[in-house]
């Protein structure tokens, strides 16, 4: 059986180019004893695979050079050679980026029974879902009644973490670029900050206006400006939640940080970086509190969907132009 | 009765000038009930002081235009209308930067009986001794075995952080300027890094060179290139305590942070900014352990010592040449 995928053969400076991504194909070798051969039907892409495309181990492996592309995927599976999967499971796993995905059983796991459309393991109830749950309960101790700012508020992760952070109580306030975004958010009663056309001074003022209190927890997924107007901004005791810098992916030489990180200091706040593979046994927590809520509708959810494995890369690059509302997905 | 203290009335631009502090004299008037005067012997000068002079609220009160400044001292009462003090006690107090102080007897505290000279309390026993164990065991959470880094680690502060860690048992390594700092360091057992006339990227290179598996914790008294070296030298999940930034405190405009704090997400680091006035339930804590290790000689706490009231401005302009090694005190 064939199976195609993307690779890359160099690492990218700066921006990566579409034709950095090239699609080959192969004979998959036959399926060895304990592996699965999965037939993909959702791909996902994420921030954070620019890193891995860098050639250096950060937090995670690199990509490596000439090899399929990895990520997260839903798929069904076609053929079986372990015992704890059958033909017409339904699974998820890394092999994305390509169409059939052939793994040992043990990378593979099978999607959980809650009434909701598949994809929703690669966002809502996925990665994402898990990482701003964490972000908020575990690494910022967010407490009922806090004040919360989130950053690419409406993306993948920030889209959910400003509907868990409003189920608290405190004032939420999301930051976004495009009209639609601000829509959106202002829809879910979220208080909607543009970041466009401003920088940091003029992003500080409208923040304290949306919430002259300050705030008590910042989701940071952006760095840059958004960070140093969220720091001129925290309320004494403050913790943020470093869950990406998305501003900063692809630079080629490193911009200078927030002038004003003394904040830190001044308000006793409290910064954190976290992976949420690090803390992927809390995933088991955050489903049971929240599938229920996804299932019923009561969390507003928001994809964008691409069609076809060519638009993969097209995808990919979209992220970092804003291009997406919600979780961006591949559809095969 | 007389008191003579320094006063200012201007809020300084930058680098504060000499003739900025101006000594003023006036007549006490007469104690009242509940009071007690005391005659300081020692006064202490610090960096925080400097933010205090800037007319505005941080983590505590600016100085009043006009008002004596304040300060850590300690001194020995010589009238009392308080029934908790008798003339003669030796006490500590925040009526620095003058000769006599009065004060309400609630604000003002006996010195304890430990077998060490009364400025002692002022130091290693003070502010600065409890700010170096919070910082480590309470902000930075540190562990047998941890390698710590500490920014101007022979400064009141840092001189008793790199002993406290080294009793630790990991690598200890401290960032100083002159040759006389760094070899006091040495003489410590600690691996002495100069950041004279280097950049961030020099410095990173040599504190990798210093200690090559990197650090588990690091307390920040400095910032600036200091910070940015860190954070390229951090373990995954390493812990900053933000004690001071004092390469920032005389900026008129705020000079760019570094631009490495993606370091705080690819190691999952953790960077907390803390005032000790904020966790003093914890001094007692810290004079059970350290007290009886300092009077038995065990703990070199260097003092540098200014004579006469009328040099407390001079004093205090010296923390930010680095011209003090250990607490700078004047004394009366």
């Amino acid at each position: 059986m064939q199976s195609r995928y993307f690779t890359i053969h160099d690492h990218p400076q700066g921006m990566p180019k579409r034709d950095l991504f090239k699609l080959e194909e192969r004979e998959l070798p036959e399926l060895q004893d304990g592996e699965v051969r999965i037939r993909n039907s959702w791909l996902s892409v994420d921030p954070y695979m620019r890193g891995r495309m860098d050639g250096v181990t950060t937090y995670i492996d690199p990509f490596e050079l000439g090899k399929p592309l990895e990520g997260a995927a839903v798929g069904e599976v076609i053929e079986s050679r372990n015992s704890r999967f059958k033909e017409g499971d339904k699974v998820r796993h890394m092999g994305g980026w390509r169409d059939v995905a052939q793994l040992p059983g043990d990378q593979v796991e099978a999607l959980p029974e809650f009434d909701v459309p598949e994809q929703a393991y690669l966002g809502v109830l996925g990665m994402p879902g898990t990482t701003a749950w964490v972000g908020l309960n575990i690494i910022a101790e967010m407490k009922d009644g806090d004040n919360v700012l989130v950053s690419a508020a409406s993306g993948a992760v920030g889209s959910l973490a400003v509907q868990l952070a409003k189920a608290k109580g405190g004032t939420v306030v999301g930051i976004a670029g495009d009209q639609k975004k601000l829509d959106w958010l202002e829809s879910q009663g979220i208080k909607a900050v543009s970041y466009k056309g401003k920088g940091a001074k003029q992003l500080s003022e409208d923040l304290k206006a949306a919430c002259p209190e300050g705030f008590d927890v910042y989701f940071e997924n952006v760095g840059g400006d958004c960070l140093e107007a969220a720091l001129n901004n925290l309320r004494v005791g403050a913790r943020i939640a470093v869950c990406g810098m998305i501003s900063r992916y692809n630079d080629q030489t490193p911009s200078a940080g927030p002038g004003n990180l003394a904040m830190i200091l001044i308000r006793r706040a409290r910064m954190q970086g976290f992976i949420v593979f690090d803390h992927w046994e809390h995933h088991g927590d955050f489903l049971k509190e929240f599938a229920s809520r996804v299932a019923s509708g009561e969390i507003d959810y928001q994809e964008t969907v691409e069609e076809g494995l060519e638009q993969t890369p097209d995808a990919f690059l979209k992220l970092f132009e804003g291009g997406n509302q919600g979780k961006m997905l591949v559809k095969l």
